[in-house]
Order: C-alpha cells, then sequence, then structure tokens
C-alpha cells in the first residue's frame, strides 16, 4: 500500500493541505529550507510526491502557500495608525518565531534572488495581499508599504538567521519605536 | 593534467584566495546560492576540490571569508554620527548590489538559521570585526549595534530578496532618515 493510497476516501482537500503544510513546517524546522525536499516533505506528510506536485508545481509554490496558511490575516483595524503598526509587527515578530516559519521565510526568499519565476510566486500569492490590506488600511501608497514590509520582515529575519532564535522582546519594541518615528 | 597542477608554481596563497573568491560571487550570480556547490565553485576557479576544502572546511566559511574580502572595511569615521551611519549605509547597500554578493549573504543567513556551527563562523568571521568597529566609533553598546545590523543589512537583503534587485536610492535614502532618527 502507497500512502497516498492510505489516506481515508474523501478525505477533503483541505484536510490533505494542512497535513502537508505542517508536514512542510516540521521538515524545514527539523532539517533546514535546502533539506527540505519534497520527498521528505511528502515521507513526512505521509501522502505520494505526486500528490503534492498536483497541488503545487515547485517546492518555492508550496512554501509561498504554506506560509500564507500559517501567517493568516494581518491583524490591522485601520483605526490608531501607532497601535496597528505596533499590532501589525508584534504580530509577524510571533509569527517568525512560530517553528519552521522563520526558516521557511527566509529560505523561499533566498532562492527568490536568483528565481524570477519564484519571485512573481512570492510577490502575488503572499506579499500582495498583505501590502494591499496594509496599503487600505493606512491610506498609504504601495512604495512607503513595500518599504515598511522589507524593514520589518527583513530586520526580524536577520536575527533569526544570526541567533538561530526571534528577536526578544526589547528589540521588537525598539523596532515598533523606530517604525512609529518613521511613518506616523 | 588536473587543474591545480595548472597554477604556476609558487604563486602566493592570496592569489588563490583572489581566484576562489571571485569564482564563488561568479557562481553564486549566476547559479544562486544554493546552485553554487564547492565542486561548481572549484570547477569555476580552475582549483582542484582539495585545495579549496584545505582553506575552507565548509560552503559557510569560504562564503564567510569571501564576504569579508568583498565587504572590506567599513567606512566609519566617528566624526559625525548621522554623516558615518549614512555613508555605513550607503556603503552596503553598493555593496550588496555587487553581483553575488546578495545572494550569497541572503543564501549564508538562511543556511546559519538551521546550522549552530555556520552561525558561529557568521557571528565571529563575518559579523563581529563590523560589530567592535561601530561600537567603537559610535560608542554605543552592543545591543544597539546589533539592532542597527539587523536593520540596515535585513532591510537590503529583503529587498533583493523581492525584487532580484538592490534597493533603489529613494528607498536607501528613506531607511537613513529612519535609522537616523532612531539612533542620533
Amino acid at each position: 500500500m502507497t500512502p497516498a493510497s492510505a489516506r481515508p476516501p474523501g478525505r477533503p482537500r483541505a484536510g490533505i493541505d494542512a497535513v502537508v503544510f505542517a508536514a512542510t513546517l516540521k521538515t524545514v524546522h527539523d532539517l533546514g529550507y535546502a533539506g527540505a525536499t519534497m520527498d521528505r516533505i511528502a515521507a513526512a506528510a505521509g501522502v505520494a510526491k505526486t500528490t503534492i506536485y498536483r497541488r503545487w508545481p515547485s517546492k518555492g509554490a508550496l512554501i509561498a502557500d504554506c506560509l500564507v496558511d500559517a501567517l493568516g490575516p494581518v491583524p490591522v483595524r485601520g483605526a490608531d495608525r501607532a497601535e496597528d503598526m505596533a499590532a501589525a509587527i508584534r504580530w509577524i515578530a510571533a509569527k517568525i518565531g512560530e517553528p519552521g516559519v522563520g526558516a521557511a521565510f527566509a529560505g523561499v526568499f533566498v532562492d527568490a534572488v536568483s528565481d524570477p519565476g519564484l519571485r512573481e510566486v512570492l510577490s502575488t500569492r503572499l506579499q500582495d495581499p498583505y501590502r494591499r490590506a496594509l496599503e487600505e488600511a493606512w491610506g498609504e501608497p504601495e512604495h512607503r508599504v513595500l518599504f515598511f514590509i522589507d524593514v520589518v520582515v527583513g530586520t526580524l529575519l536577520h536575527r533569526m538567521g544570526m541567533t538561530g532564535e526571534p528577536m526578544v522582546e526589547a528589540d521588537v519594541n525598539a523596532l515598533i519605536a523606530m517604525v512609529g518615528l518613521h511613518f506616523i
């Protein structure tokens, strides 16, 4: 019996997605981004590799969708700008600290440096929904929101790369204060 | 004749290092960080793989030394703090825009997320000399200088990952203004 045929008949797509996303984050957490091959992710999820490739044509596409799922919507309300920015920064700082998320995030960006197709996937599937939500909530032009995302996500990922740990709260507070002074 | 034996007798170590560093950046630029294996770097440099492993025990160590060589010293003088910070930010923004440097930089950080030994290499060989130079020039405590490095390098690398291009001057100026307001 192949792993794929082990899944109960009629198991909904959302169920498979959730299993694969959880296996993706666990594999990236355990083996690093480069070590988390599609083969190993399929094995960890207990599904056939073809099941994964039917849904995601590349590792980059899988990681992007997995991150969208792990992050969920950004908590902005558009009421108090300073409060909103602080909430958004605390939210992404906490998410990047979850097992596998920071490493998946950082890894897919690096692959994107030399892969224009992957940049398109990242930009449209991962970044654009957040960019539009922030533009609408804050009434800021695109280039300012992209700068906000670069500063916040880049800083948090760099810290994770250098220390292997999420940023401590005192430094997250410094980031909130710095970005607040610039944007508000 | 093997590639290694083609090198002129008595060629100094500095010569070999320069050849390997140039081949490393070119290979990372052409093939991406993951694609730039030690095999391919050795082939591009025209040296035997053992020649490379004798000098650098791992790809991470080679990339770290290659980046130290490509970056050179940070241009700080400790006179006018605002001018100094602006000069340091412009310097690293330009360096990260050089072919291969941004991709090598980003790639080695991502590998480090899941590799404590590599984090140690990066921290001691690459980051510490710059951290100490900035601490001395600006009289700032370690945690503030590390925060400065996270913000500046992280932001520039994130932009490179999302767009495949270095940050445009207007956004580098925004970064200088933002960091300046926070630190000065």
